[in-house]
């Protein structure tokens, strides 16, 4: 599940480009998960991710033993891109306010950009993902909760933010974040880029203390 | 699909208690969402919906034709339940900002409160719901779209607002209030009320330039 993390991405993280691929499984997850996306994960079966991948059944069962074991492989791999390119990035970012604004921007990114859009829709998605497969994603999953919820709880003992419970903004900002995939099309008239600095400036707008909304990174 | 519009829901929406059934068709779609929530739409069959409700198959179809239709009812019936409870109640109130704290109150209560839930919840999966049924749906969405669009219109007109696209904070604030049910559970330690007063304080506070963040109502 692994297997993406490699000193090959680094350039292309720079240049805001796709992830390398360096794995045949990488490629079919992201088939399977546009494959999910458009017809619905119960309404998939194997034969379709192969057609997709212009592969035949035979030659997906050698990578990948059971639908189930797929999804759960398209979520591992989802938070493997996840981690890498919002987590990993901005957890060692000392000034609270400067994480979550990097995070913010990094995670808006993530979920309109390329090839790995449909496989963060699918880590959404309460799909069936069962017994411990289910926990070990959620496991993940807690990682980013227990991050935001860190840098919320930074703020208020700063005396910043407002009066609001350190959850309802993590999920609130969830929300407003995961929700994007629902409405936001390439070819519209909004940038990515500018719906990331619009969602900082209205966030962070509602969550800091009018008096302290403008107020910029410590040194 | 209106069946459930009727006086005798006066008293249960005062109380903030549940509707009143009127009809064996409302019960199937409430069931049947239930049932798509928890295995996913595409595996469930029309005899799940039937052991769910204790009905057999042969009852079931009495009332809906097929899987499709019966998706498109729960919609449809989603619809209802959103426009009763949230839009045909707001749309009246003439300041835009008490319209968009009480439309965001009543929208908040709708997603975290009784049977409705998964109703509400199967409205924004990206299940199978195609052609025209998906179409008729979406002009409804679009109804709640263009509502907090023209809110946010009047809002910058008034010079009260950040400078921030209408478009992003209406599904700002839709990703906000449709994400709770990832996370909310009723046994939890956050009160449903307690979200909806802290989503407006914090929607808001993003929302409104600083100087306008605590205004009262326009007269």
């Amino acid at each position: 599940m692994r297997a993406v993390r490699g000193a090959a991405t680094k350039t292309s993280r720079q240049s805001g480009q796709r992830l390398d691929h360096e794995t045949r499984t990488g490629q079919i997850y992201e088939a399977a998960a546009r494959v999910f996306c458009e017809r619905g994960f119960g309404q998939s079966s194997m034969a379709d991710v192969a057609a997709a991948m212009d592969m035949t059944k035979a030659g997906i069962y050698h990578h990948i033993s059971s639908k189930d074991e797929l999804l759960f492989g398209i979520m591992s791999y989802g938070m493997d891109l996840f981690e890498e390119r919002v987590l990993d990035r901005v957890e060692h970012i000392r000034d609270p306010l400067e994480r979550l604004r990097t995070a913010i921007r990094a995670h808006v990114l993530l979920v309109t950009r390329d090839r790995s859009k449909e496989v963060t829709v699918i880590l959404n998605e309460p799909v069936s993902l069962r017994g411990d497969y289910r926990a070990k994603i959620d496991r993940r999953k807690r990682r980013y909760v227990r991050f935001l919820n860190q840098i919320f709880r930074e703020l208020k003992k700063e005396g910043i933010t407002r009066d609001i419970d350190p959850r309802i903004a993590t999920f609130a900002l969830l929300g407003m974040i995961n929700w994007i995939y629902q409405w936001f099309g390439p070819d519209g008239r909004l940038r990515d880029t500018e719906i990331a600095e619009a969602y900082i400036d209205l966030f962070l707008g509602g969550l800091l203390r009018s008096d302290t909304a403008g107020r910029e990174s410590a040194p």
